[in-house]
């Protein structure tokens, strides 16, 4: 589980909670009250959540975007510089044994996107089909990520957007019965909430997810034009040492570092 | 229909209505009465597409564009999946009995696209030409698209415009004619009514649908590409094999497990 | 005249006038006179477009762009078929009588850009140097209309800038002289005014002004890149076959059933 | 000095005098002491420099892009046209005495990048390189361009920033001391004039400048695009009737008909 | 210490506390006392960051993108032109005494990127990986300022979103319990505090952040084109005239007179 991430989120409910108890310089627990409104959540999660559907058009599809939140979640680790070890060894290899040797090694990979690209040049694939598929394989990945954050974007929108129409009924319910001034309060605190809880939707669950999903994509799109580099590298039969030098210019000056004391 | 789609917005509806009657904690059904009101919805609705119309220019244009939203609301199939395994058969026949072969079966298609490549590449078109007729309507596609989906846009900008034009013109009249306090409240509401109604129109129908056009034109156009895609290696008769490689690259991990399922 | 246009704008604006006059229930005419406010409407459109005229510089510029909204009431015709025709027309005689015998031909043409086009090719101009003019032709072209488009986005945005300052003026002066109660309320209507009329000076004639040239400006540069394509083929003395179905690529379903029709 | 510039800007400044004491029908010139407030001033103005400052984080680029101001302010004049004819001046003279005779013309030139490009071609450098060189100096200055239209862009969006923070300010200062309710108008009326400030800083000053200095860069880029043409023909030794049909392409019909006049 | 920039934060600060206390025509500091509200703080403050740190998803990641901060402070120094000049001296070894002349001179140099050039030029590296490498690595180091300058952005949109989320959370506190008409202002005042909060944060710091970033990044950038170019001309054995020459492109027309005098 993606520790900081968890701890963000959490933190961020804690510190609602406490904006809303801390009143005035004392704990007033009972005002936890009147943040809790069944009727505005349904309207404004309800609403932001039934536009994602219309947007969606398929439950599968809504749900498996949803899920990609999970994701978010995922521990990262240091794949980029695993990826470009990994690929250092097999040019050693195909330079030693031939490209036909990396037939067993590519079998073993947990990487689908690895194994295709070696199995594509063990197989005495032309260098422009191998670097025109794994182009095409990398756009399209590029374009579900999209999908995904855009996903969460919509969220981020559709919450304040719902949260307004919400005290807008809110606002002509309580105008069109000014009868007594002192039901005015109330209703405007009630009226107010759905806002609240549209801005809440967006800025702590949403405009955060797509951010980080934005940052992991880009991420994995960086590992996986390594590995193409790499892949035609190694077809190309060129020396490991330049492979090396060629592929450590994706690195940031911290992760080279890494890379030089790992080795 | 796309049930989604329909659900999403039957239920939209139906939790305005949820938040408009419920009151306080009772069910109000009176309430609905101060939100329906003929003028401001004259002048919101009317507004909007009257700019839309002047935007469109043409009264066909502004229908056949409003048309497009039927588009949203139809099943989507499995297009993709479909035409990669026509393709991969096509590709056969080609290998086997020549491109000529390949004339009846072209004729019998319903996608008028795969039928106009597969009748050039019959015809013995130079690839860079067919290549070249099928990016262009590709283009052409594209952009007719962006129109249809600029057209909602316009919409979900122009409804919260012309909602805050009569909220405006409500709250001059009331201030006008501040008399008596007690017609305030009731005057309000009434002005207020517009920016909903502009919220709703945006919120509710137009973003949606602009959204969900974009989602449907990107999956139409990557079809699209995956047929010219197949339909210029046929011509260079590439290996089934390889096509069905690189026609695979364009699937998520998820519809290519179901390729391989169906298969 | 472009009718649909025209009707959108009159209509916007008996909209306008009917969300004034109706009053809760009743026609108040009375109301009319609440809204017509010259110091207002000095403000508003006086700062909107001085602004205008800074950014142009040039009195010359300011009027010939405010010319622009002329172009957007001119009725569109099927110029994109029409050039279709010709060209085909014109690749015919090139192929039966030569380049040469098109020199007649243009010499009658009222478009100044196929009339350029063709009398390079006549000339014997090179294919690349024809293209290259071409090109730049149309993006010059390209950049004039992103200007004017520009200069209608520039008022959308000054129009609400200024009626939101002349709203503020209006404020701090009946905030400065509170004494009087009952006048708090016409004040404020006046103050209002000001937004009203920037709000109808974007949303009304600006917004709807610059989507309309960007349409406009996207069928004038398709219609000629046709023409461009069209030419190139023409003097590369391609089939006047080919010739038609790459030009007809850039055609929607509805206008190849059209140009069929028409043949 | 360009007119219509500073008419609008000095246009812009007697409307808002005018709004400001044009009050219920009569002159109050007493309300213009209600605007003038020094404190309001310092904040807005003070803060929106500020932040500006820290952005440019040198004194001397500070003062730099200040005085782009008074780029906006120069006259403008037929350069591309000028150019033009110079150019087809120069490509007669290489034609008919060769490159080496540019060389005293060149001399004699204002224009510092027409001089170098002319330099280069007769110091006889590969057109490759006279090209590549042109262009880096022209994406160059587009960059510069750019940065100071950033500059004022900046001003536009920290000027309505530090009106708000202003107004945030006084509201709260006057919130906290609610005693005399007839306090309250004149205390908003100052806290309001912050945003007022603001408000015209980026509408009357800023953004007009940002959108000129855009306008007055493309047009600058437009001239050394076709500097850098006309001096890559002139080298290639093409013919001046060639040469001139190429760089009337980048002009608009207007200006070409000027051009076929002066001559 | 980058002087400007410090100067900026601190006067903006001053600014801030200025208008704070200069109340109604006088000094009055204990209005000071109004504007610290360690809950309001806690909730902007905490909210923003905690929201960032769900986007980093790493303790380290997000400290470390914090320290990106103390780039903005350090001076600038005239680094284009430094390198252009050891450049130049460098392609005039490279002439004299070969390439691997250059080795030695490499070694001693302080800037990773441009040894790491030398050494693969020294080592007989072919041209086209040599530039394959360098715009690997210039592309990578531009994704890490993207980067930084998002999270300042980040930031920037998270500070105003969750000072109006504690000023939501205040009003409906304060309207719950609407028995003291008294407690309204004041109550208002704390609620209000949160959004000023949020927009000093925005408008003070990240923004300012954000965009000096940004112009330091395009600084940086331009200045490693400038060494791409370089290698890989004086790896072609280019005259060091040309290379001037091309390199002094990149210069302003001041940075260029600059160049001349500094000679």
């Amino acid at each position: 589980m993606d520790l900081a991430s968890l701890v963000g989120l959490v933190m961020c409910f804690i510190l609602v909670i406490f904006g809303i108890v801390f009143d005035g310089g004392s704990i007033v627990v009972s005002n936890l009250t009147s943040f809790v409104d069944i009727p505005s959540a349904i309207i404004t999660f309800g609403g932001a959540f039934c536009c994602i559907l219309i947007m969606c058009g398929d439950f599968k599809d809504f749900i498996n975007k949803f899920k990609t939140a999970s994701k978010v979640m995922k521990i990262q680790q240091n794949e980029v510089i695993e990826s470009i070890k990994t690929l250092i060894q097999f040019s050693n290899i195909a330079r030693k044994e031939g490209l036909l040797a990396l037939e067993n090694q590519a079998r073993d990979l947990d990487d689908p996107f690895l194994r295709k690209g070696l199995m594509l040049i063990v197989d005495g694939t032309e260098p422009e089909l191998v670097s025109g598929i794994m182009d095409t394989e990398l756009q399209a990945t590029e374009a579900r990520h999209k999908d995904a954050i855009g996903f969460w974007e919509n969220i981020a929108a559709m919450g304040p957007a719902w949260g307004m129409i919400g005290t807008l009924i809110g606002l002509v319910n309580m105008l069109k019965a000014l009868d007594d001034p002192n039901s005015i309060g109330p209703a405007m605190a009630v009226a107010l909430i759905t806002t609240l809880y549209g801005s809440l939707l967006a800025n702590w669950i949403a405009t955060p997810m797509a951010s980080k999903l934005k940052s992991k994509s880009q991420e994995e799109i960086m590992a996986k034009e390594i590995l193409v580099e790499g892949i035609l590298s190694i077809q190309a039969g060129e020396n490991p040492r330049v492979i090396e030098e060629k592929l450590k210019s994706f690195l940031s000056p911290a992760q080279r570092d890494e890379f030089g004391d790992e080795r």
